[in-house]
């Protein structure tokens, strides 16, 4: 189903991180469903979450954990999502990570907690507590695949990207995993997505680098313009390669940061190519306008257009959706005659009506693709936007119609 | 397909307003698709449009006549939408006002246009004006049933309300007609709906009343939350009855509005009923709000959704999804301990979190109805707001990627 998602490629561990991941039937049988990331003494911590005001419980306990003490390991499952559970599911989420903290000898504040799957039901402790020694005892540093593995929903494939690279000398990694088909639509944070780096960076650094990586990567991208209760993105830093980063001023950090944010982008772009019941993977630019955010709100309408979707679906240039999108976006000026949109190298919009030259052919030709990037020119300015989505199928309704069952 | 759809009433003929279709084989062979709305001299009109900034060639040369001229007659064809067409569409259109006017005896100006259809594509004006005599031959008080099918596009079914009340010992008739099945969710217009009267009421008036009749009906409605290019909403008042209204103070107004509004809700009712795919006619109420923007906000977000969407496709009472949306709407509070859902009678969700004496099977009982009713209370305000909203269905899928082959 997944439109040309590569299969995972090398993890490189990440010296100072583990990982252990487990089958504790949490909602399905004999699936990998339960992830301890453990984390070496010193590691730094970057993470940011939804802005769903009906945040899951295990994000409200994270953000607890990460105000009181230092970060030793993340509990991950998948299964049940432990949103909507009121003040039992923070009870939940807390003895997880004490039970967590048992395990490994550390302090229960000293573990975040993490879950993705149904809302609304409460979390199986039980079971999860009683898979925790397998994880515990299958931590190790190349344990990055099966974790990807572990934390999948409706995902059809796994999702990861590592990158290694020479800064100063030293051998730098940043490897991470995400997960996420649907219910994505990310404003500050999105899914679940854990990377890791063996850098040394102190956590108010990392923390913008990871909220700069995430705005061109995560931010960017939406299935179905619906933001999750549970999405939440973290960076560890454990300095075990020696490399050190002092301020985002530094020589070393813009070859760092381009690399967190291109293996951000993978990510976010693994997560739509894997999008519930995606056939194509659409690309949309938005340029010329007179500021990014009116280049996203009309990236962004275009984007959630059911009717835009299906055309996709369809291989269909009926590029009059497209135009009728534009013209609905919230932007405080339009000058629709000022408007020309590309279909890949395919001109079918300018000065606000169907191009002369257009043919339907050519396109026939775009839409056959399963790569396709719309391009969106304002004429009215300078600021730019690029977002990534996906087509509306049969399989998105039969997926999320029978997601319960 | 439509949902609870009744067949169309008796629709009361309006003195001075005489209708005539014909099949003038626009766009498809032998269906009615082309309609002259002819209203008598001294008729007022009020009329509201689009605000999709790429609104289409006749909303455009509507607008420019209404502000020249009395009007005498709408010309209404279905097939072609004639948006996106640039000024080779006003020429268009305006060639078929001068057509009409030549058939009928009267300026140009006096003829407001309408087109419905694909968009992007230039209308075949020979066809058109070629099928005009048929329909001006047809014209008739009776040609209101005729006519509601001659404005079909995707619709299954014809749209029509009608009322005589008593008013002042004077019968007043007002008769609607309206078509619309995607690319719904109105702005201040929606789709194409003609309604007429024989009250006699200054223009003035008739505005005032045909704005706040429609932002409790039409302006209330969503399909895929597509805002068209061609939305528009006509309200004539011939004043044939001998019924006098001044203005919205006189004690008559009252009465006359809220016949109206009855015909209005009951059209943009039938529009949800007959959406493209729908299975199920779902009312949105969002009470104890902040402000009624904020519960308009709340009850779009979850009305756009398509994860509630499908889930209501599905008959599954997977609210958690609904509360997500809840969350993620742009409302600038919201007290999450404070919010209550319920579905029809069965409460789900209190203080924020699942209602402690809800069972799945109450959620099912509800979730098979065919009309189901979903209340938001925010526990934060007096103000309120409904919408009429439907599933996402596999069919709206097929209709969408098939609409033009």
């Amino acid at each position: 189903m997944a439109v040309n998602l590569p299969p995972l490629p090398e993890l490189h561990p990440v010296p100072g991180i583990r990982l252990g991941t487990s089958r504790a039937q949490i909602r399905k049988k004999d699936r990998r469903d339960l992830v301890v990331i453990e984390c070496a003494p010193g590691t730094q911590v970057a993470a940011i979450f939804t802005q769903n005001r009906f945040c899951a419980a295990p994000v409200t306990v994270s953000r607890d954990h990460l105000s009181q003490a230092a970060t030793r390991a993340l509990l991950i499952n998948t299964g049940f999502a432990n949103a909507g559970t009121g003040s039992a599911g923070l009870e939940d989420a807390r003895h997880c990570c004490a039970a967590l903290a048992a395990n490994l000898g550390c302090s229960p504040t000293e573990v975040l907690p993490f879950s993705t799957g149904v809302i609304g039901e409460r979390l199986p402790v039980d079971r999860l507590v009683s898979g925790l020694p397998d994880s515990v005892g299958a931590l190790s540093e190349s344990g990055w695949e099966d974790a990807a593995h572990g934390i999948m929903t409706t995902d059809t494939l796994p999702k990861g990207s590592s990158q290694k690279v020479r800064i100063d000398g030293k051998t730098v990694t940043v490897t991470g995993i995400a997960k996420g088909a649907g219910m994505i639509c990310p404003n500050m944070a999105t899914l679940l997505a854990f990377i890791a780096t063996d850098a040394a960076i102190p956590s108010a650094v990392l923390k913008q680098c990871l909220a700069a990586a995430a705005d061109e990567s995560f931010n960017r991208i939406s299935v179905d313009g619906d933001t999750s209760t549970n999405d939440s993105c973290v960076l560890l830093a454990t300095g075990k390669s020696g490399l050190e980063i002092r301020a985002v001023e530094d020589a070393a950090y813009k070859t760092f940061f381009d690399t967190v944010r291109a293996v951000l982008a993978d990510l976010a772009q693994a997560i739509v190519r894997d999008a519930e019941g995606a056939t194509k993977f659409i690309t949309i630019d938005v340029v010329q306008g007179a500021s990014e955010a009116d280049c996203l709100e009309v990236a962004y309408t275009i984007a959630h257009s059911p009717l835009v979707k299906t055309a996709f679906f369809a291989s269909d240039p009926n590029w009059g959706r497209i135009l009728a999108a534009v013209g609905r976006a919230r932007i405080p000026q339009l000058q629709v005659d000022r408007v020309s949109i590309h279909l890949d190298d395919v001109c079918i919009v300018r000065n606000g009506g169907r191009a002369p030259e257009y043919s339907e052919s050519q396109g026939q030709a775009v839409m056959a693709r399963s790569e396709i990037c719309v391009r969106v020119d304002l004429g009215g300015g300078t600021a730019s936007s690029r977002l990534w989505t996906c087509d509306l199928s049969h399989d998105y309704v039969t997926i999320n119609a029978e997601y319960r069952t």
